[in-house]
């Protein structure tokens, strides 16, 4: 099963649990947030236990074990690289907090905007990344970084003991394998939007 | 196949392009680019004309097939809605420009913003969006607003004759069938991190 998966059928069930629904066939699951319901009945067998015959599966007990399988049953702090626009939209990205994702300490090169505080987060210079990053025993970063910065940052949150990174910047790293990159490309997106746009059959 | 991984295959084909690379092996560019090489020769059997035995695909022919294929052989007209922090980093950012996605008009609330232009792209009111989106003949919307305008914004852009969306505001939509959207949610891309440092294995 992709990781993704779990998220989106978390995602759903919290939906359901805001909507006061106790109990969810995959079926129902399937056909209330337009999911493949082969793929969601596959998926959810594995978790058995939380589901009950002829009723379906309980929302909450469910909910709860895939947040747990996805490491959201507890606050990650969070440190955030490059506080450009793109830094500032993520920052002030909702989903980030709800989930769990606490951004603990920014970073930029522009001394205009370090040793300021966001919203009670501080803003550090880059050259205290490593010693910060330690103190705070953070494991995540999020590098908005440009494009011609991004492997020299990489490098430092390597070192300062980061274990995984979700990169935005437009470009390719190079990070020992005990560390986890993702990659953000957002025009991947729209890359799957212009392919329906542009087939034969729909023009 | 996924039409997400024809877009990372041109990508790929893109940057050996750049390198002066004029073959490659289906071997090669798993190696290259930490691809599942038994996925990429079987993806890429489909473009057997490409290929010639023994030396693998002509690297610029396939990237022209591939681009071909996703619609990226042409340049589309982008609407962009919303443009705090989040809208103008997507406007500023150089992936789109380069795949051939060209933000052509930009709308937002705010009456300070509306009426100037940014590095020559005009910024209307929404109340103006489907005067502007007609007149422009745009046929793909980005939605960077907040949650509670998702809604309405996507109603006016359907009814502007919007054929496909990619938003990134935080809320479910309900669109017409014949309208793609693509619904990009930042926060799953670091639950799959937190996945890999939540598991047992790893602590």
């Amino acid at each position: 099963m992709t990781i993704r998966r779990l998220s989106v059928y978390t995602r759903c069930l919290l939906q359901l649990e805001e909507d006061g629904v106790k109990t969810v066939s995959s079926q129902e699951l399937a056909e209330r947030f337009n999911l493949n319901s082969a793929q969601v009945r596959k998926d959810l067998a594995y978790f058995g236990e939380f589901g009950v015959r002829g009723i379906g599966y309980y929302v909450s007990g469910l909910k709860a074990e895939l947040q747990r399988i996805l490491g959201l049953d507890r606050e990650w702090a969070v440190a955030l690289v490059g506080f450009g626009n793109l830094g500032s939209a993520l920052f002030h990205y909702k989903g980030f907090t709800r989930q769990g994702f606490r951004i603990a300490a920014i970073f930029d090169e522009d001394p205009a905007k370090v040793a300021r505080e966001v919203e009670s987060t501080p803003i550090f210079s880059s050259r205290e990344l490593g010693r910060e990053i330690k103190a705070r025993g953070i494991q995540i970063a999020i590098m908005a970084v440009p494009a011609e910065a991004a492997q020299p940052v990489a490098d430092l949150l390597v070192s300062a003991g980061i274990r995984a990174i979700l990169n935005f910047a437009p470009a390719r790293l190079k990070i020992p394998k005990d560390v986890r990159l993702k990659h953000v490309d957002l025009s991947i997106e729209l890359e799957t939007l212009s392919f329906y746009l542009a087939k034969p059959s729909s023009r």
